[in-house]
C-alpha cells in the first residue's frame, strides 16, 4: 500500500472513470479490452491507460489487453468499493434530495441511513423511506450509530457548525456541496463540489476560446 | 490573450477559489492583502498565489501586496464574468431545481431564462418566475433566443439527445450534470459535474489513509 502515496490527484480522480466506462463494458457483455480499444472509448491515450493502471499493479496482459471483470474488480476495491458506507445527509434542500435520490450511490455500496434538515416542514418527510429528521438530533444520532460519511447540502452559514459536529463524532469523511472551506484539523478527508468553481471554468474556458478565434 | 494557451487546467481550477475569496475580502471591506496574508485565508503558498497570478498579468505590488478590489475586477475579467450569460437548464428534477434555486448565479451574472422538462406535471410550474417549459419546446426555443449556456440536469439516457440539439443551435457551452461524456464534435466547451467520481475520489482517499494509518 506504500505506494499509493505518491500517487498524484490527477491519476486518483480518473480512476472513477476508467470504473464507470468498465461497468459499461460489463454491461455489453464485454470481456476484454486492449488499452488502444479503451483509449478510443474513454479518451485517454492508451500509453495514460498503461501509465495509469500500473501504478496500482501488473493488470493488463501483452497481447491479450485487459480483463474487464478483473480490472473493474480491483479498481473497485483501489477505490474502497469492496465494502459498505453508511452514510447521512445533512440539509434536505434540492442538493440533499438529489443525493439521497441518486440509487446510483445504493448500488455502489452507499447506505443512506439518515437525512437531517433544520426546516420543520421538511422534518419527518421520507426520501427514499429514510425519514428527515430535526437536526438538533445529529449529534445523539452519530454517537449512537456508525456513520462513515457525510454529506454537508446545508447553506454556506451553517456548513462549518455541522461539520464541528461530523468531526467531534468521528465521521471520517465529508462530501461538502456547501461553497466554503471547511476547517477540520486535517484528521478528515474532505471532497468538495462547489459548483460555481465549476461553472466559472466553464466560462474561462468559453472566453478563451472566443478570444482565439476571434 | 496568446499566453492563456498555455496556462494548465490545474491554475484555471484555482482561479474560481481566488475569486470567491477576495468576494469574502470586499465583503469585510479588506481593500489589499499580501500574498503571505492572502496564502493564510486560501492555503495556497504565497509563492503559489505569485505564479498563479503572473500568468495572467502583473498584479501585485512589491511591499504593498494585491489591491483586492483591483485584483478581484482582473479575475472577473479573465473569468468572463465582465458579461451576462443567457442560460436554459435541461432537466427541472433535483439538481435542476437546485441550480435554478441557485441565487448566487445570478448574482454572478448568468440569467436563467429557461427551464425545460419531459415530465407533463413539471410543465408550466415556475421555479423562481421562469416557467418550466415541454423540453418539447427547446429547439424552437433556441432558434429563437440568443443562449450562451445549456445546463444539461437529465438523466444519462437522454443527456446526449438534448445535447445535440444544443449544438445543433449554436450554443457554444455546455455545464453537464448527467454521468456520462457527451460527444459534441469538439465545438463546444463541456464541463462535466460528475458525483459519483467526486464521491469515489473520497472514498479512495479514505481507504488510503485508513490503510496507512493501520
Amino acid at each position: 500500500m506504500e505506494k499509493k502515496k505518491e500517487i498524484s490527484m490527477a491519476v486518483i480522480r480518473r480512476l472513477p472513470k476508467y470504473q464507470r466506462y468498465l461497468y459499461e463494458l460489463m454491461r455489453h457483455d464485454i470481456d476484454r479490452i486492449s488499452s488502444k480499444e479503451l483509449s478510443e472509448k474513454i479518451g485517454f491515450t492508451a500509453s495514460q491507460i498503461r501509465q495509469d493502471l500500473n501504478n496500482f499493479g501488473d493488470f493488463g496482459q501483452q497481447g491479450y489487453g485487459y480483463n474487464v471483470k478483473d480490472l473493474l474488480g480491483k479498481i473497485n476495491s483501489i477505490l474502497g468499493l469492496d465494502h459498505e458506507y453508511n452514510i447521512v445527509i445533512i440539509g434536505a434542500g434540492n442538493i440533499g434530495q438529489a443525493v439521497a435520490n441518486y440509487t446510483k450511490f445504493d448500488r455502489l455500496g452507499f447506505k443512506l441511513s439518515a437525512i437531517f434538515d433544520v426546516n420543520p416542514k421538511l422534518v419527518g418527510i421520507k426520501i427514499r423511506d429514510v425519514k428527515i429528521k430535526d437536526i438538533d438530533e445529529l449529534d445523539d444520532y452519530l454517537k449512537n450509530n456508525k456513520v462513515d460519511l457525510g454529506v454537508i447540502c446545508v447553506p454556506k452559514s451553517n456548513a462549518q457548525s455541522v461539520c464541528d459536529i461530523l468531526v467531534a463524532n468521528g465521521v471520517e469523511g465529508i462530501w461538502n456541496f456547501a461553497p466554503i472551506d471547511l476547517e477540520t484539523g486535517g484528521k478528515v478527508i474532505i471532497e468538495n463540489v462547489h459548483l460555481s468553481e465549476s461553472l466559472l471554468t466553464l466560462t474561462y474556458l468559453l472566453n478563451c476560446q472566443k478570444n482565439n478565434t476571434d
